[in-house]
């Protein structure tokens, strides 16, 4: 008989490996990790201290989110149908000028309430103060590939202390919360920092062993912005200076010609698409069947939830699928299964922890969703995929495993005071709408 | 001391009239109708016989999904990624062409149940055996506006007898339910239906004082259809035959010219965007805003759980703002309170209710929703539009009454066995597909 900690029985599958669903499935868990994953007919005889009825359940690897900015939960709602850089210089960033690390700490801490609750077990995220970031995650117990943000808006002394500051931040944190999180430098983008600057970060991040977080090719305004200043796409840039490979992380890419995005295939960068924010601040749309065809890996993320205004990968997932059948003109591109990948597999792909999760199987951390389909509108089932991606939302989402550990079931979370952290948060939103503070030199310098 | 039958406070209300977002808010029910809807401080005194806490939660009035075919529920996630032609007639008009008049009942009520478990208390359905319809929504207790479906599909017999089958369910079902149901005239579009028989549904309707509900220009190609046959625009052939006027409500509209929009303006046709089906079958985008300028009503449907895959009025709201803002490129495009009033009082004018729900204010049917803004996702409220557009799932909603009885509190849905409704629908599902049956021979007559 074989001793686990947690055993899931009697739930599907999705193991999202090369793998059909597994009917009347069986999960066990040992020491944070997987250690059997199929069918319950086919398994050895197991015990353990605690069982999870999956029945009517759909168990499948917890979602990364691949690109947030967590603690802008406080500015959900603030100034909506604006446009980016509006919206950026009148409401954000005079907002982020005024941010104490408390407030990090309290945005974060509700940003990873919402995300347990809707399923995500990993998210890759670039912010101020990512410090207190890194303690949300080591309190609720999610994992997470954290990036302190640098910025340098012309003021090059200002880069080069931000920088300092994000390799400082990676150094104390890669590793942090018993390994649940892993660090990377995060170059804010190509308006806001030099080439000079990026090549520092490059040398850094490799010296260091750790990813890069950088928002590229988001709009058209800040494409051309590059372009005016360099005479090169950021694409071009970026592979002069020696910036790409396969550790950079790069968000949005809704405008690349073709060339670029051979030129991304050819170093191996990694993707995230976030079709709710792109969209929302009408930014168009990443051409992302083109990518994949190159064969670059795509991820999903939310983005800030101030953009967004929601960080429900299940949402996200079913946009994203929604947007590639527009933008191609073809309903059969972009199908339930491969968003499912995205929105797991590949995305741990993205953030570099394809060894550690994003699938159900033997040898790779317990982070698991059992996502309720007894629900209206989850019936009938004839497709396992297109039920989870079209139909599903965030809050069908039941029962929260990360690293071996439950970290919500029955929707009740475990590490958290749920009320607690939403007043919290409420409360400093306010505060810091009323609060007075300087305004950062940097934001004046902003063209 | 004035006497009510439920009275709703402590609530903020959305009440979609000219007046804005009202804090500290009382609703009073009385006979089905609200009697007072405002500040709780200036309310007259009241008491009641049925007193709901509103704290934490936003009240508005119920959602209005003005296009589905509630029955395809029993088809969610069939057919899924395929092309429209391709999805009807290999999976869908075979299936159709076995459903019993119990399928459609047991698929209504499941969609019944889903309806009311997001939010939406009034909605417009075009499909077959829609006497089946009725009947589940007089037992849950929903408003409705229920067209029986009219198919010729060149077969000029068919096309009569399905006429007459409608018209006799408009004689019978309108004002059925207490008055919860009005009924409408189902024409399913053009290339299934000749201009001969389209002018007789237009007498009929006028001689029986009912709406007309029918798909228009929902495709490139079956615009090209009617171009085909008839050297016309689907609009300029529906205006030459004096089919149009403020009763027609048109679903789709994806594939419209402005001259085409000027003349459904003229005629005040009301439309009906349905965004996530459009999207989901690569169908085009709908100018939506170009129709509200030529002063169109506009209100929002999920069209059928098979092509969408969910009957969540808030889900398409949201992609419907997004949607919108991309096609124009422009953020500002379609704020979210244009999104929430299309959701309400425009789709209550869309399907000709508009005097009877829509927004909360006296004298209006008592079709309210409780919103529980108690979430993380939708913490903090800075602006309870953008909360409810861009932030809140179906799943938020707490509370549903219409007509003045309470359909769920606490999400507990109290006309419906809800475990048992599930059940069915998904043992029927299954028969449906096991189930050998004759196609009907108006399949093998399309092109």
């Amino acid at each position: 008989m074989e001793e686990s900690d947690i055993l899931i029985h009697n739930c599907t599958i999705l193991p999202m490996d090369n793998r059909e669903p597994i009917k009347e499935g069986l999960i066990a868990i040992k020491n944070g990790t997987i250690t059997y994953a199929g069918r319950e007919a086919k398994a050895p005889r197991m015990r353990a201290e605690e069982i999870i009825d999956g029945r009517g359940k759909v168990a499948m690897p917890g979602l990364v989110n691949c690109h947030t900015h967590l603690a802008m939960t406080l500015f959900r709602g603030i100034a909506e149908d604006q446009p980016l850089q509006k919206w950026l210089k009148q409401t954000i960033w005079p907002l982020e000028a005024k941010l104490k690390p408390r407030d990090v700490y309290d945005g974060a801490l509700l940003g990873c309430l919402e995300m347990i609750k809707s399923g995500t077990t990993t998210f890759a995220d670039m912010y101020f103060h990512e410090d207190q970031v890194a303690k949300a995650v080591e309190k609720v117990g999610l994992r997470a590939v954290l990036a302190q943000g640098i910025l340098e808006a012309g003021v090059l002394s200002l880069g080069e202390k931000m920088l300092r500051e994000s390799v400082n931040f990676a150094k104390k944190y890669n590793g942090y919360a018993d390994r649940r999180v892993t660090a990377q430098l995060g170059p804010h983008t190509l308006y806001t920092c030099g080439s000079s600057l990026l090549r520092k970060v490059r040398e850094k991040a490799t010296e260091l062993k750790v990813g890069i977080h950088i928002h590229l090719a988001e709009s058209e305004e800040t494409v051309n912005l590059t372009k005016q200043k360099y005479g090169l796409h950021e694409i071009e840039l970026l592979e002069k200076i020696g910036f790409l490979g396969p550790d950079v992380l790069a968000a949005h890419c809704t405008h690349l010609a073709k060339k670029e995005m051979r030129t991304m295939a050819k170093h191996d960068v990694k993707v995230v698409y976030n079709p709710v924010a792109n969209t929302k601040l009408a930014q168009g749309t990443a051409r992302i069947k083109d990518l994949m065809d190159l064969g670059i890996t795509v991820g999903i993320g939310t983005d800030g939830p101030a953009s967004n205004n929601n960080l429900d990968m299940f949402e996200s997932m079913k946009i994203a699928a929604l947007l590639q059948k527009q933008f191609y003109k073809d309903p059969t591109v972009m199908p339930a299964q491969t968003a499912l990948k995205m929105a797991t597999i590949d995305g741990a792909r993205v953030v570099g922890l394809e060894k550690t999760v994003g699938t159900l199987e033997a040898g790779k951390k317990a982070d698991i969703i059992l996502v309720d389909f007894r629900k209206p509108h989850l019936t009938p089932v004839h497709d396992p995929y297109a039920n989870m991606v079209y139909s599903a939302r965030g809050s069908d989402v039941d029962t929260v495993v990360v690293d071996g550990k439950v970290l919500m079931e029955n929707r009740r979370v475990k590490t958290l005071d749920e009320e607690e952290v939403m007043l919290e948060a409420q409360k400093t939103a306010i505060d810091l709408i009323k609060r007075k503070a300087p305004v950062f030199k940097f934001i004046k310098n902003f063209t």
